[in-house]
């Protein structure tokens, strides 16, 4: 819907953390600058950016283009000519600049949610909306940050953290409003689910792996993807967030995939089964839910009631909910680069702005 | 999340159709009612009822569960006792009683969209928020109504009117919000794909459709279903909400399924493909849509890359968006029996009050 005769609205973001999701948020952001304003009457203005080894601010907006081109060229926002700040932190970087939202995507760290969860609470307590795609702050601090955020009478999204571009937290969230959850079941890593399936294919674990890291779709160490403990991060972030049930990592059972064997991959193909690596919520009888990240066979086609998840290939993320009121109802993203999962930062700012 | 700190919040609603979608809306509502005291601090008042006989309303509410009991003996609501009014049209309902949201599931009627399109207007020009499951106005009137909801400041909900209880409407139009769809492709209807499964099970044409009609899924008269018609109407709600594409049914070219042979579906499972009557919206050079319901044979397992639909079963009903910036999008939905259709007008509610 189009609503031209709005009056136009400037919001003035801080970016903090300009790595692969970041820099493509901004640059992709520049590029639909003109049909915000025509779709939804918004203007965004990059009042400050700020990556880790210094940042840059201008009220009167940074040019997304020269901070794309630094990042591309491997150099910090900090060398930005003219105001860039070497050495200034994320934190100094709120003090130093007014503005509306802040657009978090720093490294997660599990251990300490740093550098990300301290900018965060920062920009809650001042007042600005956040929107982010750092998993460490909410799994490691989610009751504090979104009671702060109510607190300030402003919003917290994080939609980009769990199955990259897939609305899998929205679905929840908004659309099974109303629904009692019996159980989720997500396929939210790429770097397993792109294993098993060469795996399934006939290479060894070592080969398979090899290949992803090769696709860029595997970090040099892969043990937070292979051992389940990225599928359990976001499980953690699904549950505290559309199931509310409030949990951390310790509630989670986590096997990852490296026990899977050539004869389990074999045995589930008799049986017409795949085998992924599910992020499960199960709901009990007490009301809270039993949390498992597991590999498990799933029917799959031609069976004639294959599992939503089973036919997604290495490339797609998905998730399904099982309710009382509202069916079972599954969603799937393919995303072949990370360029939806960075978008999801737009898709947070338009929820709380258009 | 949980706001028991917040003061609670009666909504006096006004039911207009009472058939199949609006009694389980009613009876389910009624189910719902201390989950969402507790969840969203929100209370909902039957003031008024409406089927095609009469009415009932007291603005002290209705009880609910006695104007189940009626429709489901097969009586109107005007035999509510002491509050029944015989002949009491919709329209003077709203007249009678104060309320602050219309749910209307009044019979889908596509030459004049009554008696849904005039209840919906007066609704909207008293400053009444509304959700509907009728296609019928939307269709004929969706500029139109929409104009009117805004300029009363009002929400115009309809998510229950395209593929069920699935929210292909709320996907699309906040979850894509900033994209460019370059294609869109539907399953919205569960009588087609049902008797499609069917006939690829080597049933024939009639054999299949006199089983969708044993089993409730097809109607007496099903030409609305089978010709594509029905594909088509929620395909125009789908471009003219989500697509922002002005369009009418003269717009779609429209094939229904009775041509389909079994030599057809031979054909197509001999190239692993399967049949369904696809509704779809190609975007066009001049930023336009081309609108299509047809016959479409879709990639099936076990081919590489399946088409997200083809995996379908006969009760399921599903959607694809194909974006610029968040990838290819798909969501299905198992629905058995129309609950989820009836409680995507809860979904609506909700969304607006919640």
């Amino acid at each position: 819907m189009r609503y031209q005769d709005r009056q136009e609205k400037t919001i003035r973001i801080v970016a903090v953390g300009l790595g692969n999701i970041g820099w493509r948020f901004l640059t992709h952001l520049a590029q639909k600058q003109s049909l915000l304003r025509e779709r939804y009457a918004l203007s965004f203005r990059l009042a400050g950016a700020a990556d880790s080894r210094g940042a840059a601010f201008d009220a009167a907006g940074l040019d997304i283009g020269e901070v794309v081109r630094l990042k591309q060229n491997g150099q910090s926002v900090a060398g930005y000519p003219g105001c860039g700040r070497p050495g200034l932190s994320p934190l100094a970087l709120l003090e130093a600049v007014q503005a509306d939202a802040l657009c978090e995507a720093s490294p997660t760290n599990l251990s300490t949610g740093e550098p990300g969860l301290n900018v965060i609470r920062a920009a809650l307590e001042r007042g600005m909306h956040v929107v982010t795609a750092n998993k460490g702050p909410l799994v490691l601090a989610f009751p504090e940050l979104t009671a702060l955020a109510r607190k300030n009478g402003v919003a917290l999204k994080f939609c980009a953290t769990v199955c990259g571009g897939l609305p899998a937290i929205n679905l929840g969230q908004r659309d099974l409003a109303g629904a009692t959850i019996s159980r989720l079941e997500a396929l939210p890593n790429l770097t397993t689910s792109f294993i098993l399936d060469r795996m399934a294919q006939g290479q060894s674990y070592a080969e398979a792996l090899a290949a992803a890291q090769a696709q860029g779709c595997a970090e040099a160490d892969p043990t937070l993807d292979v051992d389940g403990w990225d599928a359990a991060n976001k499980l953690v972030i699904l549950a505290n967030s559309v199931l509310d049930f409030p949990c951390t990592l310790d509630d989670v059972q986590v096997q990852g995939i490296t026990g899977v064997t050539q004869a389990d991959l074999a045995r589930a193909k008799a049986e017409n089964k795949v085998i992924k690596l599910v992020a499960s919520a199960v709901r009990r009888p007490d009301g809270g839910y039993t949390l498992t990240v597991a590999p498990t066979p799933l029917p799959a086609p031609p069976l004639p009631a294959p599992h939503p998840l089973a036919q997604l290939s290495g490339q797609q993320m998905g998730i399904v909910y099982h309710t009382d009121i509202y069916g079972v109802v599954s969603a799937a993203i393919l995303e072949q680069e990370p360029i939806p999962s960075a978008m999801a930062l737009l898709r947070d700012l338009l929820s709380i702005y258009a």
